[in-house]
Formats: structure tokens, sequence, C-alpha cells
């Protein structure tokens, strides 16, 4: 019933509706009912026609003259994305960095929800990560028992380095379609399951690219 | 002394260049020293005629039927990225996210270096964050200080949401120019003060958009 085909969509344009969606839901958030592409553009540094061609690839267009009604907008994208369902996901590595993300804010604001906290390490298995008294990390030996029993959509892993490869393999074994790896390595990709690598200093890097230019200027 | 103007390349460009980047570091370690934009295309989902077009903003064109040489292109696009030399960050928020960023192995291989951390809580100030002895919190009242006397390039912040907007205030003041926020709330930019937000749930959108497209496949 969808009014598109996913497979259209270049991989490029996906990072770039979250970016849109993020704007309008401030602008609604601040009340405006309405944005032209242009204005939208020159907000989030993406030229106008990128956004109209971003879009169109889901039979979406503004009214010439008049642009895009925000909530309408919102909606859809929220539909585009799958945001419109609640997406559990678990975190395998209860270090630094997994309960970190245990208790980032911004995730359960779209609906994704935490549902487990696994680790190796009898130092750690057992301590509590969240608000709940259930919020206990679990031992990574009642993973696959758990995948099978409760519906884990998503997996992040914050692993060390050496272990990332081995933990994508047990989570593609034990059924997870998903996997977010925040281990600096990169890993292979099991069959039929998506794995997104997250490089947190590629922001590092744009960063430089700009001071780089900057220090140029002078 | 460059063979192109920065204020030529769109922001769109400069992500996928640390893409190219890591990719080609990767080629390199297994022995590849010549690739073709088409072959790199296919690794990293990205069309050939895309990472041409990015590449040629710079000057930069494979030779045809031959490609690019992988050696001579990751050289290059670590000049353009302003990687070849080493940038200091400190880190405002010594709570869980700051000190897991502060022990993130992938930003020593980009030559970016924790040169200092802060916190505002008496709690964690003093406390040991890195391998050396001397690595310890400091108290946000030194940041002043600190930034005008130590060469400090780029700040993350982590802090509490309702503290982003001051603490970016107050960099500014301090004299930085560069703000990575990873407080998941959008903050305003100082004039003069480049501000990227990273929101981490942007990469969970990615998937559950995919997830969203398998599951239609079904």
């Amino acid at each position: 019933m969808r009014g598109f085909d996913k497979n259209d969509v270049p991989s490029v344009t996906v990072p770039r509706l979250a970016l849109y969606l993020r704007k309008l839901r401030e602008l609604n958030t601040r009340g405006v009912s309405r944005i032209s592409s242009k204005d939208l553009a020159e907000m989030i540094d993406v030229n106008a026609a990128q956004i109209r061609k971003d879009l169109s690839y889901f039979g979406s267009a503004g009214t010439r003259g008049v642009g895009y009604e925000v909530e309408d907008l919102i909606e859809k994208i929220t539909g585009w994305l799958g945001l419109d369902r609640t997406w559990n996901f678990i975190i395998i590595g209860a270090g630094l960095l997994g309960t970190a993300l245990a208790r980032y804010r911004g995730f359960g604001e779209q609906r994704f929800r935490l549902v487990a906290m696994f680790d190796s390490s009898a130092t750690v298995i057992g301590a509590r990560y969240g608000p709940e008294e259930s919020d206990r990390v679990r031992s990574v030996r009642e993973l696959d028992e758990f995948c099978r029993k409760e519906s884990v959509d998503i997996a992040m892993v914050t692993v060390p380095a050496g272990e990332a490869e081995s933990t994508v393999q047990r989570l593609a074994e034990a059924g997870v379609k998903a996997v977010l790896n925040f281990a600096p390595v990169k890993v292979h990709a099991p069959e039929g399951v998506l794995v997104r690598q997250v490089d947190l200093s590629s922001e590092l890097m744009s960063l430089s690219f700009y001071l780089d230019k900057g220090q140029d200027e002078r």
C-alpha cells in the first residue's frame, strides 16, 4: 500500500530524511505550519533541489509557491523511515559506551526501546543500567535464548574491537537482522543481516575539514 | 597553495570523503594498489559518478581505464580533510558518554588528541579518565584559562541537554572555534563558531528504514 518502492531510494537519501525530520519537528514545535524547500534548505545546509528530489522518491511534492505543510510532511517522513512503530533494540557490551547509549535519551524519543543489555564479564553481569529494577546486564550466554523468545529488531555492538566480528556472527545466529556496530573495526555482514558501522571520528573529520578551511582564509 | 577552493565543496561531500578514506585505508592494508571508481562504489554503496564528482572538486581524477592509485588517493584525501596534522580536542562533561569518548580508540588513529576533560560536578573533578597520571577531570572553572593557554581546536560537549547551550556559549567566549555537540538538543552556534550536532539516533533511523523495507518484501 505504499506509494513508492524503497529499492528506488538512494542510500544517501535516507540519512537526509532523518535530518529533514529533525528540523521539521523543531519548526513544528515553534508553531511553523508551512515551509518552502528553499527556506528548509537554508536551515540545514542541503540545497533545495536535493530536498525536492529526495522527497520525490516517495511521491510527495509540495505545492508550488506554497511549500510543504510541516505537520503533514512530519507524518509522511515518520512513516517512510519506519518510525511509526516501536523498534526493540539490545546492547551487547556493558562498558562505558554501551552504558552511555543505554541512558541516551534521544532513542526513546524516536520510539527505539532498549529491551536488554548483555556482557560477557562476570564483573558487570547483574549490574543495573536503567531506571527499572529489572534493567540488569545479562550474560551473553542468554543472548540466543533471549533473541528467540523476545522480539529484537536491532542490536548495538559496543564490545572491544577484537570481539566485534564474533559478536555479530553470534547475533546473526540468534536471528537478529540489523546491527549497529560501534566497535572501531569493520565487521563482515553475515548473509541477510544489515550491518551499519558507526565511526565517531567521521564527525571530527568533517570539523577538521572546515577548521582547515578557516585557516586558509586568514 | 591548494589546487581547490574549499568553499566550492558541497557540505554533503565532506562526510563521503571520510567514508572513501576509511575504505581506501582498508584496501591499502589488504595490499590493493589500484581501484576503479566502479569497484569502490560497489564496496561502499555510493554510485561511481558521485565518487568521481566528489573527487573532482579537488582537481583529482583517476586515469580512465586504470582507476585511482590507492596510496596516492589516501594521501590526497588525508590532506583535503586536514588530517595531515594533529588536532587537539577537549571534552566538556565527564559523564558516561564523555568518558566513553575519552577512551574511544578511533580518534587517536586520526590524529585527534584529547588534551583535557572538564566537568562542573565536584564528585568527578580530579577523577582519572586516561592512561596518564595527569589525565584527570578539571573543573569547568579552569576552562577559560586552559583554552587561552593551550591550543584547543575542537570541543566535544557531552553535558546534560539543559546545559548544552550555556556550555557552547562559554566555549565560544574562551575562543574555541569548533564544537561537536552530543547533547540531545540543538544549540545555537555563536558567531564564528562551527557547531555540529551529533544525533546518535540518526543511525538507528537508517536501520529502521531498511528493516521496514525488508518486511515489505516478505
